[in-house]
């Protein structure tokens, strides 16, 4: 199989009769293209021919039925913060802006769940809800739509707790390349009925359709928050305390662990009164006494594992400065650089190799000469490496490229996944086969017959689909 | 799109074939045959020609591969336990009993996980579990195989607190009808690489190929265990109380509902002491505190809710004596009915629908004259009727079947689901459309992708490949 080549006299053609049909909702100027030609992170660009600005789902049926029959490439967008370059349209053709799918739909306090369309964004639907005493739980670093976070099967900080995209979501509506327009899923919190379209949809990065209208799951806000900070020798000794602490069954809201730079960095941007040494950032939520109790068998388990005594942050502000912190490492690495990017990776291995694969890891960035502080929500066994380098410089690219390839290959080497929560989009296409075997086939039987003319997001995702990078 | 017919020459040499190749291992005698034609519950019944016991996922391969070659339908055969007519041979073929897939190959403490081989019992494996101090949690009455309990996504009393086969299953080894042996997902906790397989096979109850193995999620055993009783003057007062707990964030272990004829049944055969109105039986689990500070507040609630003081079952004996009394509610029913069969169903809504759901139910119940238990799991939305019936009778069987088919229907008219854990076999296809709409039209696209020659478990599941029933 070779990837799809699209005729350039067809995507005219499309653009012409969406301009038609829809006016000044379809965007042709450069500037906006080239705001819709790529994510974050990665240099990985590629602009759309025509962004266009649907507002319902028929419209969006309108237009995926049009570029079907004509052969024509789209591409779906939300906020554009993806990481693995999952938004750039590498064969042209139309950007499907969801920005306008920006309504809450119904929330039901009595069976904690709601319905959004996918433009909304996680802040604004979780300040929709205040008032309701109910939250969504799945923060991804940036403020990311809810339809771009069901399409990479984002998830954050309060996975351990909450869990990611996947178990928050009960249903969806989807438009499919031909222009069908399909429930799936149900309000029920369970279903035994019929394959998984769901689940199917949740992380298949816009290739097979468009994500429309999101079933979340809410949960209710906890009556006590407490947040503690706990510094430990090395990185083993506090992925230790981790261990122990999944192992006696306490339920944490959040474990982020940051590595000695990413400390650094910490404490530089956010002026932080803390050591640069190994730390997790804890959250327990719930009933009093539960959070109670659950702090104090945290505060043994870390003691033994050679942690000192927490740093606790019981204010609502105290709290919010130390998370802000933790979201804000990203900026914070950024200036450690000098100027230079950040190419951002993802990892997700066993909770039983994650010291094994972090120290393997510290030893492979050391090895490069690079700065990449490491961060990780790792009660799930999930690492983020946020490696700066020069675009400018190939071989400090390079030198990138291949500390983030072989985090990759460690993991998956690990019995874990080259992604836990970024995606794959064009940039780790490479570790599929390495990760999947011959699954990479079925996953493309699957893409062959939702999206036959292949106009999904094309070049993403699929090896069969996609262009050979070296 | 009309059912596959199947030739009765293929058939013929494929057993041929599988007979030299795996002697005794293919059995075709006429009582082996009949055990492996149905499932508990239904009359649904179909014999396969031969059943084969393989022993490794190259044998399985092996037969796969044969039968898709010569176009003859193959089943896999767990426990024989499913409700739906899931196992029934309706086209004849190759049943494929999982029952040498006995082992559990690894367990890590460490990262709470464990794979074993489709054939595994639920209780085998908790059994083998016992030392470590690590438990599977999933438990639907019968004593099933891990591989059959993936297939039709099950689930039971402790999927409140710890999710379905659907959230505990990190992967799977599933050998494709054209015999590729391929696994799915990895030991991560999460991942975002590419498209959900797992969940893609997990409830597709055979029709998309055969699991062999799987990865799951294991929790540890809880400290401390309360079990209660508490009843109510009606059942809306009874989910009531549950409602106002799951709001409260309280997290049980169990939440089950017994309507006062459930609890007629389970009073006479497991000669317990309460009274014949709606009841709760519940369970919490987790460090003393926690358990206590729950216990306390349930009680609240349901006293606001006109329930009557807890009955605690504290000891071990008292408490498996509860849930030994919940387990054979089944069978209370069948000593209720003189002779009569019980048809199964099982539905799922959004709790916010419960109480209107199931008092519609009740009346419907009433009208029709049978005798038909409530028991749920209701804190997932989910309940069950047992409809104790003549098959002897074809006037009552219609009675039953109208009452069944009611309640699916009016499960999803109140945006949930006509099978929450028992899957769709043959019994509830006639809901896939209404469930679904045109999401079939996409399971179907899925099915003729991965499965062209519809060889895996046909006549189930797909309205588009069954034969019509009235």
């Amino acid at each position: 199989m070779t990837p799809k080549r699209f005729e350039r006299t067809a995507i005219d053609e499309a653009v012409n009769v969406l301009r038609q049909r829809f006016g000044d909702r379809v965007v042709t100027n450069a500037t906006v293209r080239e705001q819709h030609s790529h994510g974050e992170g990665l240099p990985v660009a590629g602009l759309p021919d025509a962004v266009v600005f649907p507002q319902t789902n028929e419209e969006v049926a309108e237009i995926l039925a049009l570029c079907n029959r004509l052969c024509v490439p789209v591409v779906p967008f939300g906020a554009g913060s993806s990481l693995e370059g999952q938004v750039a349209a590498l064969a042209g053709g139309i950007c499907l802006d969801m920005a306008r799918f920006d309504r809450v739909l119904t929330t039901s306090p009595e069976s904690m769940d709601c319905r959004v369309q996918a433009g909304v964004t996680r802040e604004a639907l979780n300040a929709q809800l205040r008032e309701t005493g109910l939250f969504f739980p799945v923060d991804p670093g940036a403020n990311a739509t809810i339809g771009g976070m069901a399409s990479t099967r984002a998830s954050g900080t309060n996975a351990v707790r909450y869990g990611t995209m996947r178990e928050n979501i009960l249903g969806l509506t989807v438009v499919t390349p031909q222009g069908e327009i399909v429930r799936t899923g149900s309000r029920a919190r369970k279903s035994s009925a019929g394959l998984d379209l769901t689940n199917l949809y949740v992380g298949s990065e816009g290739t097979l359709g468009v994500i429309t209208e999101i079933q979340l799951k809410l949960h209710g806000t906890p009556e006590q928050i407490t947040a503690a900070v706990c510094q430990f020798p090395s990185l083993d000794q506090a992925i230790g305390a981790v261990v122990m602490a999944l192992q006696s069954g306490l339920n944490p809201a959040r474990i982020e662990l940051l590595d000695a730079m990413q400390m650094r960095a910490c404490i530089h941007y956010s002026k932080l009164d803390y050591a640069e040494t190994p730390t997790l950032f804890l959250e327990f939520n719930g009933a009093p006494a539960v959070v109670a109790e659950q702090v104090v068998s945290m505060q043994d388990i870390c003691a033994e594992c050679g942690g000192n005594a927490f740093a606790f942050a019981s204010s609502t502000e105290e709290r919010n400065r130390l998370w802000k912190a933790r979201h804000n490492s990203y900026h914070a690495v950024m200036a450690l650089g000098a100027g230079r990017k950040i190419m951002g990776t993802d990892a997700c291995v066993p909770i039983s190799e994650l010291a094994a694969c972090l120290l393997e890891t510290a030893a492979d960035i050391a090895e490069t000469g690079l700065i990449a502080p490491i961060v990780g929500h790792v009660g799930d066994g999930n690492f983020h490496l946020g490696v700066l380098y020069d675009p400018g410089s190939p071989e400090e690219s390079a030198r990138a490229e291949g500390l983030a390839f072989r985090t990759s290959r460690r993991a998956i080497a690990h019995g874990g996944t080259c992604s836990g929560e970024h995606g794959i989009g064009v940039h780790k296409v490479v570790h599929m086969e390495t990760e999947h075997g011959d699954g990479v086939r079925l996953m493309e039987r699957i893409k062959a017959a939702l999206d036959p003319a292949g106009i999904m997001n094309p070049s993403k995702l699929y090896p069969a689909f996609c262009e050979p990078r070296d």
